[in-house]
């Protein structure tokens, strides 16, 4: 019998030792011995709780107890699970989280110091998805020359809901607040940092690349309007929260962002809460994974499937795929005023003559060169300029940005949306 | 050094020599061990080939090397693979195969023989998306209650085509052939055979159902018309062929044929030669798995991922998952005749008094619940009428078709097209 305790029993962890319960046939089947959630921790001992395990609010019964093989760490946030996973491992234990915001920041320290002992992580990446298995497992043949995922249901419920129903950012945040897509302080999510995190970890399988947070870029979607998600239907794009990992060269652009992507791509067509990673392996060309990114049961779903590895194989996959760099090879991460992508420009200026040329002057001088233009009339007698860029630099469209928004006939915010061909 | 022999080195064993010479970094780094192809079989030595490794066109030159370590199985066929694949597991030689019409007769044969070989065989499903990983590994927290998919590409590129530009199913097939996506003989394909090989071998991983392919429900695209399928779109359906495992009570149904889908389903988004495969776990919900599912180099990544399994593991997963039946499951194969569906019916009768009431009639007596009906006038003074029903059992449906073909006044072949909800 493996003896599994769980550090921080909430939601998920409900889940997991209600799986291993429902589930015990098939899970027992699998791993080729029964798995046993026998103890776990809480911070607050009196809250009620739907589940038969022995409950503590000391780390350490878990952490320190010899009988226990394997920590599942579900606490939450970054410096303390970072202590727990870290004693755990040191402890000779087995570590299985579903956290990504610990993995974004501590990932390459946590692999060194699991060595040998199984480290499994797939939850911390698009829920239930198995997309950690498929990217160090099912495509290891593969060079990976890009990764695009949908992976924060709350951003892509709102963007699906807007699109649907014309509705505005703020009202569809709070429909989302009411069902329960999205906390009271919707930051983490809306503001891309939760898909970011994602990305780090996928893109250290992929590439190798120890960057933080801080280091790529992050764009929420709170300034998307129903206004450039029409003009983006119009020209056959759906707008997403798109989060990029591309191989350039010897370089990996690393960024999240809302982005204009075309309609006919088959990760345009993940909608709602659900989560699509689409991978390009330089062999197999495009796969993409689709399935529940969040929820009890499917995250503990993910969370039983890193058990059962570890219980059946009794070893550990290099927790980020391998040792990097490979022979040869040298990937760093790109700057992020280098990151090139073609753009979507809206200005709303006053309808009057040598604005136009003004505006293309300036993006002329700044090396962004323009794909189509259109000017539509608003109806308080001004007008919409909507461009569509060809490829160009970020340093460049931030430079030419800064400028056109001094010009005096400019009346609102400019929104710029990168657009992925 | 990992030696590996082929056995019919033809588009996939090329691909296969050339990836893991092309990628050997990557492989190697995460094999933990270098992968040489040292030796290939092929049935006619004369042809020129691009590949610079040891051929010979004699199988026992690879089964019988003692320094191979691994034999890639890509010959084709039934008969003689059994043989070969047999008599290399007989020799301890762990297996890999793309084979999914061996696997449709002989798995459980092979399974017996393997024991505790490794023996992959990713790549006989759906080219190079990793499924059977998922189902076996990523799902393995979940008692599996469906598997959708879509897994033929013949068969999707000529369905997207005719819905894409009114064509009808021969010219569509010609052109499929032209391309290459078809082969001369397109029987296979169309007829839905391939597509039952595949699903036999998923089944057996989610059910441990033990079924050969004449004990199933298959039924091609040929039948499919241009007229279907824009009736399909006028309801929000779209025509795929359609591969189910159903789990129903203690029964699983198993079935391919063309299905009418509703077009907001993200299985029904997979377009043109791309396969897709959505299983349904108790607890993950629905997933998608995306990606070509033929041609050399997909279907070598995915043999290559196998490979790398082997070499890394050391040891096998159980071939079929785990031993089944599982203590109290008892998982049977549902007869054809009680498999349950709704239906979508298109008849051509003589626009007389009566007509509708004897269909009807017909269709009442043998328990067929119509929910919608349609009247269409045709061009020759006849009419279309169209009905979908309610869930149905098949010798019902079987049986009421079978009385109103024989009506006098039913002009041409009815059609029946199951619906899936």
């Amino acid at each position: 019998m493996v003896k599994v305790g769980i550090i921080g029993v909430g939601t998920v962890g409900t889940s997991v030792v209600q799986i291993l319960k429902d589930n015990s046939d098939i899970i027992s089947a699998r791993a080729g011995k029964e798995i046993v959630v026998t103890k776990g921790t809480v911070r607050n001992l009196n809250k009620k709780r739907d589940i038969d395990i022995s409950l503590s609010d000391n780390l350490n019964d878990v952490l320190e107890d010899e009988s226990i093989d394997i920590v599942v760490e579900l606490m939450g946030g970054v410096d303390e699970p970072y202590k727990v996973v870290k004693k755990a491992l040191e402890n000779g234990k087995s570590v299985v989280t579903a956290n990504k915001a610990l993995l974004a920041y501590h990932r390459y320290e946590l692999q060194n110091i699991a060595g040998e002992i199984a480290f499994g992580f797939e939850a911390s990446v698009a829920g239930g998805i198995p997309i950690i298995k498929a990217l160090r497992e099912g495509l290891s043949a593969n060079h990976i020359e890009k990764i695009s995922g949908i992976m924060n249901g709350t951003c892509n419920f709102i963007l699906t809901k807007m699109s649907e129903e014309g509705a505005d950012f703020a009202e569809t945040l709070k429909e989302a607040q009411e069902l329960g897509y999205a906390e009271a302080d919707p930051t983490f999510d809306v503001g891309g940092f939760d898909a970011a995190h994602k990305l780090l970890i996928l893109a250290s399988i992929a590439y190798g690349i120890d960057a933080k947070p801080e280091d790529i870029l992050i764009e929420g979607i709170e300034n998307i309007s129903s206004v450039d998600i029409d003009f983006a239907k119009e020209f056959g794009y759906v707008i997403k929260l798109l989060t990029i990992a591309k191989k350039v060269g010897n370089e990996v652009e690393l960024r999240t962002h809302p982005t204009l992507i075309n309609k006919n791509e088959m990760i345009a067509k993940v909608d709602g809460v659900m989560n699509g990673v689409s991978v390009i392996g330089d062999k197999l060309g495009e796969s993409m994974y689709y399935g529940a990114g969040a929820g009890g049961d499917a995250t503990a779903s993910a969370v039983i499937s890193d058990i059962i590895d570890i219980v059946r194989s009794g070893k550990s996959s290099p927790m980020l795929g391998f040792k990097r760099p490979l022979e040869g090879e040298q990937f760093s991460l790109a700057k992020k005023e280098n990151i090139t992508s073609g753009y979507y420009i809206r200005m709303s200026v006053e309808d009057k003559a040598g604005v136009l040329a003004k505006v293309a002057t300036l993006l002329g001088e700044n090396s962004i060169s323009v794909k189509t233009m259109l000017q539509k009339p608003l109806n308080d007698g001004g007008a919409n300029l909507l461009f569509s860029t060809h490829t160009a630099k970020e340093a460049d469209i931030q430079s030419a940005l800064s400028k056109i928004k001094e010009l005096n006939f400019i009346k609102d915010k400019i929104v710029m949306i990168r657009v992925e061909e």
